[in-house]
């Protein structure tokens, strides 16, 4: 859609509600691999309480040896531009074309789903622009195994996980003395935790807004405010399946998740639910913004009527006043025709007259 | 309902909001043929892993025969006009009186009944018009036996299952190694994408009434603004009911209903529920732009009236003052009827007041 | 309550919102026979699979030899003034005094009360007013034995059951062939179908209304669309607990409907269903219809400010001129004093500053 | 809060929002006496199937001598202001500190508690202000014993239980021939049906505001809106608690309560479930007549706008006219000076121009 | 952010609606110090039913010799400043990391989670401002053992305990006599309890406002309506996860409360229950008090108009005659012009034609 320059409403090309759909009819499992989109980058760490290697610039082949050892191991795949990585994967981590059409036609809902031997996540990870207002939204697949998880991104420039990969490359934390479920946790958690970031800004913009509209209304203060309520649907519709999802592990006690490491996604699910508060909290005080908004506006109006009301309630009759006297009618043939033209008082006269009507 | 030739609201005869009922006390089971349906056509594809025929201008006597070989049998009824057509289907299939009103007494409820050796599913196709926007609902509804599928549509021009039916006659993806309820799957799978092919179309037009709202708000905008909404609200009334059918079928565990195709059926309903999604958060957009729409026809309105009162209080005071030496007072009678207007300075000082009158 | 003659809201004494209660403390099962109710009339269908009788003017009593009998016996009880015939009521078919209570005090809520030998139904029917728009709601009670079905109206001549009547009496469908549970099937199928004829009203209103507010929104155009969400409210309060009634006997599975009569109560089920997904969603679209009409209120109030702000901005500042130009100032007295009305070219430069002035 | 005295709004004193709370860190079970309580009065009733005995002006411990009796007690203690007989009351009763305190520190929200040897219901009491509009919310406790009911009101003089006890003194239904759960039954019952006879006045007060607002809306309407929706929604508040208590009673199965009270309570429920419902219509009516309210508001302004527009569009451009016709030029001095005021046809001319003008 | 020193909305700087969060990717259990927390204050209570004492100014492991006595021991630290303290809670309590990070990265949500030896819940308290009108949440977290409890307030100087301290040394009602789960409901009660204060304030402002609204509405009005709901919010979002935790607590029969405790539990609950409900019923209030607001200035506006309308309407025509009569026509060269300028009874004439337009 073609946009005028002088645009007022910020382009919403951030496709914050965009979602991925095939042509009817299409073969269930068919991927779809977007022109423009990143090429595929695989990066392997392999780890155990001992070690840890990164391994980049790899083939899925040479990934494959190091799936089913006891060690964790964690195969990243950033991009989704190379059609015969995608394809690979279904190989090599032999998966159900479901799931590889769930991973790579993004964005897809975030959900859970239990394949017994493996358990796919798909997960929304919010990402802050750099040059400052707003975010991407985009999509994280896990898929767990016993001892592999599979993550795979959109973009390879846009990773968040680089504090997970400090925790295991330095052995902080308990990480490294952990199994693949919970690096699965401390990826998740800090996808979820990114939404803390994105929602920070809201706090201060709802903030600067209360006084805007308190202050000076202008006419952006709306759409301002239409922006904010756009952009907080669009975390609420991110977070909210994940919350569900996160739930559905915990309760259904899924095989692959240790008792142990489900402590640490009720906690995840903990900030989730907090999140989703946060966001509906800062709807309702948008939504009140709104309401006073519009009653300024009506002040506003009110207060220029009223202005424009006292000038001509007193202003119009006058100049009635005023303009019979500059009638023309002749003093001269009838003592009617308005003899106080030449009255010696008159004028005076007419001057008590004026301030009577002000009185009214 | 007589339409005035200069509507300004595009007449709603797209019957998004038509129902089927019965003259109350009806004989349940009863049919009925609408004058202005189309003649029914019948379709036979049979198909097994090794061979696909398909046959059509056949009778339902014709069908009989196949539907209980081990064969995959597709019937297809296309049209509700010819009586003794449908008659026949219920011979044929064996089919409860009050399953027959449902296919045939169009448009019904999307839901599932399990009939123990069949299985009832009416849903609703979504068929966009050729000529742009807007779009028509159909109901398809199955019948899934053993060995046979039976679907019954509408009309015969709307079909939106060619793309099946290329896959079972060139053997693409899987569908000929598989059974009858993986067709019913492929079936309803295409007509719940089909929803996504609509809601595209409201995207963009909500992009553009963003700008519009924001740009130029016409008398036309937030009727356009309805129209999405009421068009939005059909396709809910449309998939909600579908999407709980899936549902039951994937809870219950009908037995008709395989496993494996279970969790294709997921997929479906995970993509029914993305629908679903998509449909409520363009409806909350919707609903903030008509918000910022009344708002920006109330500041539009406040400027009219700033400007009319800017206006008239600068010149309503004046055009008083310049009534009032507009009168003829005679100033030869007296010293107090406006000596002024014979003053050497008069006329200048004059301007002195009006411009001290301009700065308040 | 007394209401002027010109009343502009149709006078709301249809009742729609009424309820019954006794003074409280009143003995529970204590029946109230309103002065203004009809004489009880009394008629007996009874029949089998070979034969058919009707009764009519007959007592309680006389229908007492037939409860038992293994054919179907119809008592229809209209009219809920004769306080004798309702006392024999507790007596012959043995009620508890609650169920008497519920029977003859109407309105009730509509509910369904198992009391092991017998099942009491309260449903409410719609009857439609002959002269035009708007509706009754009456009470009809339905008391199912073994053998015996006891229907008890407000009136004898509201009565919709002519159709089922007709099919015992001409032996058409099964209905001869079965049970007194698919006789309350069928007569509750009545009721529940007759929703569809009312609501068939408000479609055609709602789409007349859509062309009013868009073309010509009147005064009366809200007031209008209130009278629909009204009357909307009083069906959906209806229709609601009927929907949760049926759902109970379905899902309890009462001794006294079999297995085949809750087949076809579920397609009952299935109406009420739809007639309240039909009722939201008309009560939707009259929900956005207020919305658009209020905006078009404002766009035309928006028209009329911009008329009178171009008029006022246009020859208010003119009328100033013309009146500087009124003014009496004497140019003999002074240079100052607008000597221009003395100049050759006054006037038509009086013009330019006039049509200079248009440009502002 | 000082109110002046010429106030709008009728003062709400009536404490419809009133709760009672403690100090927070008062010990559990203390119980504060309101130093405006109305003095205890105690009455006891004693009755079974041949007898009937009723005490006033007597203590508790002289009722302590019935409470283990076969036959059925009813203590009725009413005012809050005797420190001492409410001290008693737990020695007597052997009531759990929580207990005492639910029934002195009024209002609570309405609730049952089960304490195996006896049952605590809370209910919400409506008395109707005699001087014509409004009501009052008192809190009924009772506490329901094998052989005896303690019931504790607020006020000696608002009693509503004077039909019961004439049922009882005689002989009147079935309450003599029954238990103390019947009793309570009555009591409860009475106060639901008490609710009826308040919300009848708000039935016919929106009806008179139907009126009122299609036909004269004046500036009182609004607010009349608004008391009326405060006092349905302090009813809601008042019942809603008391229906899922009543339900608490019937599905948990409550020893105290036999099988055949509980048919009893069924009905209540029902009352209880009519309230709400016809409660909830009220209230959506009210919302509904507020929107036309303001339509109407809307509409009156337009129409002024309308006059005031008409007339200045019509005599400001024709006075403007006049006010040229009305400068000095001197026609002498120059043939452009306006030579049309010396033309012999010039005034009829300066008519023509004033009637092309009206057609603008 | 910063603030014009105009400001009319008072400065929401009172963080109703922070939250914490950790940088995505943190070590899970990793704790945040505050730079401006307060220095960490420990006092320990020990008692039993023969004496209690109460020691300040001790170190973490003073307090450990007395947590595993048969005594109750209460260790309450207050400010969450000192970074050795709350490391040493760790150690002293065997807390879980995620257990110490609840406790000290406030504020979090509201929350009971059951360690099987341990018990956390999480609460926020309301601590009213001294200076007048607002209130400050501030985390509680409890640490429930089996012999001890462990608070932990986010402010040495907010405490709220005192009434219970107080209890224990006078041994006031029977807290002595009880155990540490007692302890635990009593200082949950005194948190629940407060919020009643709090909303104290509330139930008197929407009174004011009611008048406010009704009599005199000014710009300010809704503001302060705003400010309430705003308020109402936060108090909403701190007592509504408590309800929860205090019913997941007696509904899960959580070891470490005994039965008789679960009573006193029961009776909080329904606190919070009634506290839920008073703050529900103040925004309905206040939103239906929104409501009057604005219909109150439009119908301000309404006024307004309509006297600029009934000004103008009489006297701009009346200034169009006068403007007639003073054109300068000379009436010398033609009867046509204006020839009643030179009658006699001209002006009286005028004058007749000027009462006839008040007519009009």
């Amino acid at each position: 859609m073609r946009q005028p320059s002088n645009s007022q409403m910020q382009k919403p090309e951030d496709d914050l509600f965009s979602y991925h759909f095939s042509q009817p009819g299409t073969i269930p499992g068919t991927i779809r691999v977007k022109p423009d989109a990143a090429q595929s980058e695989i990066a392997l760490i392999d780890y155990n309480a001992n070690q840890a290697v990164r391994l980049t610039h790899l083939t899925l082949e040479d990934c494959a040896a190091y799936l089913d050892t006891e060690s964790v191991s964690w195969v990243d795949v950033s991009g989704l531009g190379s059609q015969e990585v995608l394809q690979q994967l279904r190989k090599i981590f032999q998966l159900h074309p479901l799931v590889l059409e769930d991973i790579i036609n993004v964005p897809q809902r975030p959900k859970v789903e239990d394949y017994e031997d493996r358990l796919l996540i798909i997960t929304q990870m919010v990402v802050l622009k750099e040059e400052g207002e707003g975010f991407w939204l985009e999509q994280v697949s896990l898929v767990l195994g016993q001892h592999y998880l599979l993550t795979v991104q959109e973009e390879p420039t846009r990773d968040t996980f680089e504090p997970v990969r400090d925790r295991i490359r330095n052995n902080r934390g308990t990480i490294r003395q952990r199994g693949v479920d919970y690096l699965a946790y401390a990826l998740w958690d800090t996808i979820i935790d990114g939404y803390f970031l994105a929602l920070e800004a809201y706090g201060e913009r709802l903030e600067a807004l209360e006084n805007e509209v308190a202050i000076r209304p202008t006419k952006q203060t709306l759409t301002k405010i239409y922006q904010i309520r756009r952009e907080l649907l669009a975390l609420r519709r991110a977070i909210w399946p994940q919350r569900d999802a996160i739930n559905t592990i915990i309760r259904d006690e899924c095989s692959l998740v240790s008792k142990d490491v489900r402590i640490y996604l009720r906690d995840c699910y903990d900030h989730a639910v907090q999140i989703i508060d946060v966001i509906e909290t800062y709807r309702e005080l948008a939504s009140g913004l709104m309401d006073v908004y519009l009653s300024a506006v009506g002040n506003k109006m009110n207060e220029v009527m009223k202005l424009l009301t006292v000038i001509s309630t007193i202003f119009i009759p006058l100049t009635f006043v005023a303009g019979i006297y500059g009638m023309n009618f002749n003093p001269d043939v009838s003592p009617f025709n308005m003899p106080e033209l030449n009255w010696y008082w008159g004028y005076p006269l007419f001057g008590r007259l004026r301030s009577r009507s002000h009185l009214v």
